[in-house]
């Protein structure tokens, strides 16, 4: 920990600071400058608010460090890591897609959707489940093509169901800061993917990715989803650039939805590919057999013939990224 | 719905926007211009997804004319709510203010602060129980100082342990879209007290105030909390605009909160007083009788003696304003 | 234009409106529903302010039919609009790079620029000049190497010097709604590159062109430079969303400027990938001999090596895009 | 200067970074920690482009410990600037108003401009002279009343002509970053009343102000303007938590502009109200006797009533913030 004093910050008000450092374990190293007084904080809690140092009086700045995470860190695993969705791995050589409709309607729904993703190419179903049939109609229907499956825990009292069929869980973005559910998701086994709150910043959703390392479970994957900016033609304006930023900051894998980011179906493909060529290691999309009939959603889910068609050019330039 | 179709669209193009309107229900208006084609639809479904037509072929424009959201609509209720919790008005001539620490800690602590609370004026004890125990500590310390208490339900599964003690329930900004919590807060009997999205319109905010409201849950009070933007010095920006614009397009009450807004003790005060001038119907505040050791959000908690000095400030604008 | 009253609005209210628009050249079709007046105006001034209907009481939306953008839009030239810029075109089949240095430093930079930029295959040189002999020394630099150049105009005083010698005037972010400037190039005869402002949304940016084709200029460039948001790890956030959108609204072509927008060289490839992935008919850069010692945006400025790398990725991506 | 290391960065990265430190003339000292080494650089040149350090190999985080405003930091005068604009004092004890129209559409208006600031107790008279003669007749209605009067040069050419006559010179939003405008308002010799860019934070907009201070002018005025979100329903959002954070990081009075920022004369009064609450030392307004009939920027211009009445309004709140 560093703290800046202000240019004459008086002894008492350095005093006070060192002494709330002492108090919080750190040994401290006070440097008298020409222009502002520093203070070192080495060995302390790892966990503390920052804040309490930055509104005390005659405090000019107060910086950590060592980053506020450490499993997430690239420096933890400097060669990325594989994550393993049943069979299929993300973060390796291959790109990924993860398709499927917002919602599992029906079992001829889904069964229709997964047949439509496994003839394009994809790998991994998606579907969220809203009644308890709905995971089991998921599950029948990828089990019939060959498919992993991911779908939402969208409360802490959902976890245990949806890990005891789903292969790998979402954390929705609404949910990116539900520490109680990171802890959750983190403490059970299957993988997670976690995407990104429309608020949040890098740092933040790795923050949020550290929580669930923390728990135990090492197989998180990251999901660029759109943050909300005062440009209103698209719903989110999609931050690719947080895909090569990732990649730097983290060993975890990323992958992008460019679907809930857009919000229309006509501006998905430009985005997918752009997230591709980028360096993401997959794909988040919604198709549905016939998206202008979706129960939801239907406006930003591509139609069978718009996905297979997307699926041929990621193929392409994944190769120009040197993707399998 | 009005839809205005781009310049050159296609006979087959508005053929198929017109067999989507009405199979949705809607008579619908042909009306042919020099530059443009507009489709008015009349008597359709209230609820209904307009990014539909948006995305389709030849259109260029989707309009709603009525509101997404009635029940909270000024129109409802020309004279505004006033929503009683508790023996206390919010919304009425009196300024209201809610104070508490961020987190019931213990049973002293609570105490202590609601002895705090009571002494400044406060009317309500603010609270979030993290232990079984806590939301009985928030009873029993509000009881004693002859106040009504607001405490958080976070997930599902808490609504009715919350509404079963609490005089009032908070959703949180991360709760604002949660459909199902604000279904379950609509349907219980306590009023509820509504915090922005960190990422939501206000437009947003009524039409989920409205979801509590057509659940038959009139007494909601909105609390501006702030917004993110790309400012860093406060940790989010408060919008207090939304508080004018809020009182002309519904009859809610609304009140504010600083604290979180700001995430800085020192810029509180004036973003309270400026609150109250821009004519917020009451305070949410957060005081902690050693901010500095509090176990959580400390940097933005008054210690007593600022708490005490923005009562007496908040009071004389509140007279500006003709509140009592 | 189309007007909804407010659900209870008086006739007086109404009348106000209605006498407002016939005031402004408009016919006035009325249509009272059940819920909501509407009022449909027809034949008026095409440029108009329709806030002032906003805060006319009563009134509850104000929606302009017609686009505020003509000459800008899609619809005026269908088949889309490929620029000249010296020899070379922009909009057509093949890719183009700008590429060059932030400042006109020195002859000798300039000159080993150029080279740089026409080994790896850019078709135009870039440069801003600060003393008079700058654009002087870039365009020696680019005729030996058989470069077009585009400089910025910065001030309406500078127009004429930068046309007179220039291939393409440039108007920054800071500029793009400096209406006596988007005027002066508008009337000279130069093409325009025009970068969108960093909080300006789509639909401003195509306003600010529009306001060049009026008059008379039809050679307009756009430049998606990245838009501020809360992100703070890359300077802007690339929107690369409004690739497409413009692709969709508008007839021009749109280049990315991936060094602007992220502010920090190793991000400049994945973005400039993406941008091609997306769309774009090419790419704005900042190279640089020795990056690390340039007077101005050196973070941001490739070295010739990175530079070199992402031109024949860039060129393998444009491929799949059925670039030349 | 203080530069964080990566996690395992190699010494090959650790010693380029010092060598580029030490060409720019910093003193260097490093400190190996278990985690991470730390080069702090003092005496080095005060204005480097610290984004260079950012993008280097290894590097993790780099910060520049001296602020990089000085003469406009609050320590360079701590008991605050009071600017003398004409006769009158803005950041003394009194609230000051500067109020008037957006545009000198003619003598006529004007001076009826003038008699209503006047009247209705505002003390500086604003008006931008998009025709020559345009300034003249704003002395002139100015002089009739009294008053004291700024307006705006929106380019370098301007400068000459506004300072000869105004009492004060606005920079407008969109320049607040225009350096070369910056420093030729900083070597004249009437204030100046720097807003806030949209897009501006608040330590970019202090930097602005270092520029014109350090050319010279000390007699700067700080307005905030409002700055672009994603909401919509106003134009702009303000951010009145800046008035708070100006008053502790800088010495420079700052008032408020909830016209521009708010775009809409309904919310005009509760913003101005709220600014005032939250420490402003005034108020900029427009004004116009037939808002309606304005040639520009009607929609947020104040009706004489209005204004009025906010005159009012203001006063008491001032009271309570002990201002005259």
């Amino acid at each position: 920990m560093l703290i800046v004093m202000q240019q004459g910050a008086t002894d008492e008000q350095v005093q006070a600071v060192m002494d709330r450092m002492i108090d919080m374990g750190f040994n401290v190293h006070r440097s008298t400058g020409v222009v502002h007084t520093l203070l070192g904080g080495v060995g302390g809690k790892e966990e503390f608010d920052l804040e309490i140092f930055r509104v005390m009086e005659g405090v000019k700045e107060a910086h950590r460090i060592i980053s506020p995470y450490k499993l997430a860190s690239r420096h933890f695993r400097p060669g990325g890591t594989v994550v393993k969705v049943g069979n299929v791995e993300i973060g390796g050589a291959a790109l990924v897609t993860i398709a499927g409709p917002a919602r599992v309607e029906s079992a001829g729904q889904i069964a229709l959707c997964a047949q439509l993703a496994s003839a394009a190419g994809a790998q991994i179903l998606r579907g969220d489940a809203t009644r308890p049939e709905g995971l089991r109609q998921l599950r029948d229907a990828a089990d019939r093509y060959g498919l992993a499956i991911v779908s939402e825990a969208g409360e802490l009292s959902e976890v245990d169901a949806v890990s005891g069929i789903a292969d790998m869980l979402a954390v929705s973005p609404r949910n990116m800061q539900h520490g109680a559910l990171l802890r959750a998701v983190g403490t059970q086994r299957k993988p997670v993917l976690l995407k990104r709150g429309i608020a949040a910043t890098v740092e933040e959703w790795l923050l949020a990715a550290e929580q669930i390392l923390s728990a135990g479970n090492y197989n998180v994957v990251l999901c660029e989803s759109g943050i909300r900016t005062f440009e209103t033609y698209t719903r989110y304006t999609m931050d690719l650039s947080a895909i090569p930023v990732v990649k730097k900051l983290s060993h975890l894998p990323i992958i992008a939805d460019p679907c809930h980011a857009t919000g229309r179906r006509d501006k998905v493909a430009p985005m997918a590919r752009a997230a591709i060529a980028a360096g993401a290691d997959g794909l988040l999309l919604e198709v549905h057999p016939d998206p202008d009939r979706a129960e939801s959603d239907g406006a930003q889910s591509l139609s069978p013939a718009q996905f297979d068609e997307l699926m041929r050019d990621a193929r392409r330039i994944g190769e120009v990224m040197s993707r399998r």
